[in-house]
């Protein structure tokens, strides 16, 4: 017995605004609700990308539903997203265009290509093509 | 232009052979890699987990391919994983089992329903069923 897969990634982030912004512009992830804690974002197939208002979630909340649990997060970690790579000219293009700078481009010994760089609250992301990982 | 989905989620642990076999051995995930800095696990779906032990990542790290930017966490944060509806008396069972308490059981408005628990590090778990999320 496993899980499916991650379904939901959390970033905890000092500006929710300036990260949704990023999120949705520079990234092209569809924001799906928000609200003063949180924003999700629709990461694409069947994951959800959670900006957190660093802070808010440290204690937890009654819902209609039930009790979320707290939860808080500081540093910046890292989350990676998967692309095509026939993809990457593209996004170095709007990276830059974005005035997002390039902190590393990494090629793997299975042959995938990684692009790193940060986003607004200092977490590192990269963008993966396949070959990176024996599931993708 | 966005990408694919989200491919590495990374939590950030204390002690990482004891995330190690309680992702493994409680969350049924498989080791795909190993070294000193990192246990990288296949979630499922083409999703990867990567439990990288704190500190361990807060300088960056040369590598053959190229240079591995610096990252690194703390604070008990959120992951969520996808479950069927029908493996919930399942995974009750499989934690119950496994001595973990769950922390809190919720409904959601569109039917959902989400266990959230506690992994080794207090890292707030959910598993959650379709009906969550317009995407889920």
């Amino acid at each position: 017995m496993r899980p499916r897969r991650v379904l939901e990634t959390a970033l905890y982030v000092d500006d929710l605004e300036r990260a949704a912004a990023f999120y949705t512009g520079v990234m092209g992830l569809r924001a799906m609700f928000g609200t003063d804690r949180l924003v999700a974002l629709d990461a694409g197939e069947g994951t959800v990308l959670l900006l957190f208002r660093r802070g808010l979630t440290a204690e937890g909340l009654r819902t209609d539903g039930g009790w979320l649990p707290p939860h808080d997060g500081s540093g910046p970690v890292h989350v990676a997203f998967a692309i095509d790579r026939e993809a990457l000219p593209a996004w170095r293009t709007r990276l830059s265009e974005s005035g997002v700078a390039i902190e590393s481009e990494l090629t793997w010994p299975r042959g995938g290509v990684s692009l790193y760089f940060r986003d607004p609250d200092g977490h590192s992301l990269e963008l993966a093509t396949p070959g990176v990982w024996q599931v993708y």
